[in-house]
């Protein structure tokens, strides 16, 4: 029995029904009109991403499930939350679809998504549809958070001598997408689902303990270098200090991208839990004076240069 | 001598040096994090708007000039604030580009966008780039804006006995867009640069003037078709009444999208001005009760179907 095309205007329908399950008194008004009304929690700062997910380049539809792809659309923007400390206030979708597109897989797009948005209390708000001019899925996130004023972890903040420490284990991601060649459709695992760490983040901003935070999407190697860069320091990591996933090689826990994970410094008097909300929190290195004409990021006293993906962002 | 194809990094930083003109006391942080940060004034309330412009969909590459496309897609965004009465404070642009697109057709597409954006004082915050899957140009534009709480202009807020009235003249983007198959790339017009109608919006507003606005992107015969579906009302238009652009048909007055006007309710005993910043304000008809099994919208007294546009839009 051939299925119905999905149309845009049931694109809609299905988007508001399943979103309709979030209600969230920080959103006053919703889909349905010119805009959606937004009211953070007062003395609050608003913070805003935004994240392609265009498949070819973030998903593949012959790799990933519709449910992952959808998860991970929604865990690029909420890892750039948790990057900065912040709480989610809303989030907004634009989809691109192919004409006469298969339904079936726009529902479990959708449910991967929601399910996301659903642990982490977060509501959709808006967005925008289209049919995609080409014969690609195009989806692009957007995140609204919020952070107590002037608190929010940026990359800035890090000096030399703090300390260095990422949250759970890397690599798994780029592990795990290596063995979808072979065995795609993953349910389960860092890459098909990885987790924004919207805890870890809240809890370094609100106990003060991080001066910087950035999250790993790129790989740690360009992380580290973006993180330096930003608070004009250079750092040391340790090759033994480097939690690897289980299943990964220290190459791609170094710079395979897409873990998730949080990367942030600490000063050296701040006491750093082991662990937020049973994730680990391991120190990798520390920070040092910048230095003009040398590495920015030595390796066991050797120079790193970054290896990992380049999403190229804003 | 062949030209150097733009690389996403150059992308970026032809973006950041472009928007670095624009300061805002809004925007705290603006390219460079994980997020931005975003300061709106006291008391009032976030609006948030996203809108595609996908190549193909939403404008041309062999009629639209690269400064219209670029125009084009900020002024979409633009004019849903303005839909709410709201105050912009920041934009955030993803953008897909073919590999080793012409870098000066993206330098004229930001110059168009940010050409408006320096109109409006809207600073570019942020946003993605990446490589487009396919050989179409994608664009993602996100507006953040604010208005003073609770009172931003809803497709929801008309009464019956309300009048309707329209900003400037209609059909002329639909006119404009039949003439460039014959003769494309206007510098000029309703259809390549659209006004959004911001300074009209946010006087309705702050006067009390109307009660429920949208913005003419879909057609007059839709868009009110819609603020009647929100507002639980009819309405009565007067085919005298209504404004035809310049070299517009009274069909595509009608029919025609993305003249970006505004429509809007206004109860009788409020004063409404003929026009707002030179922009003319024209009666086009009123609201009257919803009555089941009638038609949502008569025109001198018979049924008048939705006609327009349909972007189908969260």
């Amino acid at each position: 029995m051939a299925r119905k095309p999905l149309t845009e205007l049931a694109l809609i329908a299905r988007t508001q029904k399943l979103a309709g399950r979030q209600q969230s008194a920080a959103v006053r008004l919703g889909i349905g009109d010119d805009c959606a009304i937004l009211v953070p929690p007062r003395g609050h700062e608003i913070l805003v991403t935004t994240d392609f997910s265009l498949e070819g380049r973030h998903f593949r539809r012959d790799w990933h499930t519709a449910a992952s792809a959808g998860h991970r659309t929604l865990a690029r923007g909420l890892s750039d939350l948790a990057a900065m400390g912040a709480t989610p206030v809303a989030a907004f979708l634009s989809m691109g679809l192919p004409a006469a597109f298969d339904p079936v897989w726009v529902d479990e797009f959708l449910a991967g998504l929601l399910a996301l948005a659903e642990a982490h209390k977060v509501p959709l708000a808006g967005g925008d549809t289209a049919e995609s001019p080409g014969k690609h899925i195009l989806a692009d996130i957007v995140l609204v958070g919020s952070a107590p004023a002037g608190r929010a972890l940026r990359r800035s903040g890090a000096r030399a001598g703090d300390r260095l420490f990422c949250s759970g284990a890397l690599g798994g991601a780029a592990a795990q997408l290596d063995s979808m060649v072979l065995r795609p459709f993953p349910t389960e695992g860092p890459q098909a689902f990885p987790e924004p760490r919207l805890r870890v983040g809240q809890t370094l901003l609100r106990g003060g303990v991080a001066t910087a935070c950035i999250d790993l999407s790129d790989g740690l190697s360009t992380d580290l270098d973006h993180l330096c860069a930003a608070s004009n320091v250079h750092a040391e990591l340790h090759k033994t200090w480097i939690p690897v996933h289980a299943g990964a090689t220290f190459d791609q826990a170094l710079h395979g991208g897409e873990d998730y994970e949080l990367l942030f410094a600490a000063p050296s008097e701040v006491k750093v839990p082991r662990s937020i909300g049973g994730v680990p929190l391991t120190q990798v290195g520390r920070l040092t004076e910048a230095v003009a004409g040398e590495a920015r990021v030595l390796l066991d006293g050797l120079p790193l240069d970054p290896g990992g993906h380049e999403h190229f962002r804003l």
